[in-house]
């Protein structure tokens, strides 16, 4: 039913090629840099989903943007690293705050060692993340290295913010909320960390302390919107195999996703109160048939399409502010790339 | 029965007095840094623990030892709150770990709040214990700023694999211990962000960057394991008024404890099968009626009085290094307070 992207040009091969390529370069880095000694259940598991092979697209964003602006792979590699890492302890933190059940075709580690070794495990990763960026004085300098680290201390308070925000709602069983609130969570949740920090990142190392200002905040907001957004409707609409969550886990969860709000504004009072009861629940209290049920509200109210029609305007508009941030940067291979990217995030179907 | 301690003399009046002016010193610096604004069940409730009136015992460790080798206490206080944000983000990461249920006379902030916002909080303490030391560079100049930077860097990466030792035993439900795997995970668990890391960051700050070689690792070691056997002894011997935690929940939790170290060594190999059996439950399944067998079995095998022999030996070996580390440096207020925390560690009841 919804599960067929409406656009149906598929993402180029040059993009495909090129991100594995970044991929590989930075999950051997990664990899490498995991410490084989150590007490078990900890280093060892830092390691457990990057091995199940993410898709390495936040630091392929950091690497391009470097060598578009001028600055080599080498230099970058380390900050890129680091990037995956801090991914890597998000992820693990954050499927303990859902409540989450699977992570890219595996369970997720606290289902497999506990809530209390995740939560040191996330710890370690974000640990081997700073480790990096420490790393970065001998080859970078004290200067680059210092503006990296503020940004660091940036793009994390905004991550938590936004976490507090989402886990608040979800709390105090919120539903009052409009799509201006959704893409301000999704700012912090996930344009930061995700987007915005990586191209900051990148831009610092190729321009080394110069003190230009640099500005990718609307860029990586409305790529990170339309990325979450697209995340959103393959977790209630695609398959298992590809995506590697549990599908329509975010209707288990509670979470507020576009396609909920769009629901909630287009329901009658009593259907609303039905929702509202069916999300006031713990998570255990919920059942496969009341799932089913909001599912087939959401296909009704054609609050997927209405997803799926916002995802590609911030696509769009995403383009355009990349082709304003980066005018004046001689065409290249690593541009093509960025470029190619916001086609990637709404056409993905991982 | 065990609940008075063997060694009657008190606490001096001028080390009480001298720890509170510390401890309201850096948690009014602490609490006046905590965001007003921002999204609700984040900076909130970073300040819950702080509230609660903790000893402030790291911050203390770390201001004297600055002033007693010659720096400021304005030079320190910045380093002394993100000793105590880091305290708050361990003792919130670790109860949600432990699955503890009180803690400092309230309940445990994932018990009101949810494991999932508990871990986000945690996190939110981490961050602003980081932007402290980030702000120091203003103050102290980037070198010292930079050399802080490492050593904590090296204080997480020892707690969390302390905690990895801790947990894992329990998770593999591991028995075969000796004192001295016991005293290996104290070091790393407790003894390093408790009293290493404070020790050395004043010390750094006292003597800004110069590069006198820093080591107060025997000290730090021998004063953190005589104060978590203290804590330990204290979980199960205290008072609840005092001590503020749920007593015996180190039982509950299948802790292991030197007490129960020394139990298993003193037990037959039947009464060691069961005490095994026990902790090989999860947390939900035990008793009441098992908790009371097991804290009877370590009266009956004296484990708790070996404990606190141990703990006074240790203190001991501590205040011989203290007198080793701090030779040459002149007398003084902050120097005598340090000699005594030895003292306090082991006569505290709180």
């Amino acid at each position: 039913m919804q599960s067929q992207s409406r656009t149906t040009a598929p993402v180029s091969r040059f993009f495909e090629q090129t991100l594995t390529r970044y991929q590989k370069l930075t999950y051997k880095a990664l990899l490498g840099l995991v410490p084989a000694g150590g007490p078990s259940y900890l280093y060892d598991l830092v390691s457990v989903y990057p091995r199940r092979a993410g898709k390495g697209l936040r630091a392929a964003l950091c690497l391009a943007i470097c060598k578009a602006l001028g600055g080599s792979e080498q230099q970058t590699l380390n900050s890129a690293a680091a990037i995956e890492l801090f991914h890597t302890a998000f992820l693990i933190h954050d499927d303990i705050q859902d409540g989450s059940e699977r992570r890219r075709g595996g369970p997720t580690l606290h289902q497999t060692y506990g809530v209390g070794i995740g939560v040191n495990v996330g710890n370690a990763a974000n640990l081997m993340a700073m480790q990096r960026l420490i790393a970065n004085r001998s080859r970078l300098g004290a200067l680059t290295t210092w503006r990296i680290m503020a940004e660091t201390e940036e793009m994390l308070r905004q991550s938590l913010e936004g976490q507090a925000i989402e886990l608040g709602w979800i709390r105090d069983n919120v539903v009052e909320l409009a799509t201006k609130d959704y893409l301000r969570m999704c700012l912090k949740k996930t344009s930061w960390y995700s987007f915005i920090y990586p191209l900051r990142v990148g831009a610092i190392i190729a321009k080394g302390a110069d003190p230009e200002p640099l500005d990718y905040v609307r860029f990586g907001w409305y790529l990170g919107a339309a990325f979450q957004i697209q995340d959103d409707i393959l977790n209630l609409t695609g398959s298992y195999h590809l995506y590697g969550k549990e599908i329509a886990g975010d209707l288990w969860e509670g979470k507020r996703t576009l396609m909920l709000l769009h629901l909630l504004h287009h329901s009658s009072p009593r259907q609303r109160d039905a929702i509202k009861r069916f999300l006031s629940k713990p998570r255990k209290e919920r059942t496969g048939a009341e799932v089913k049920w909001l599912l087939d509200l959401m296909v009704r109210a054609d609050s997927i399409n209405f997803a799926r029609d916002k995802s590609q305007q911030l696509a769009g508009a995403a383009f355009l502010e990349a082709l304003t941030a980066l005018r004046g940067v001689p065409d290249s291979e690593a541009k093509r790339f960025i470029l190619e990217m916001v086609l990637y995030v709404v056409r993905r179907n991982r």
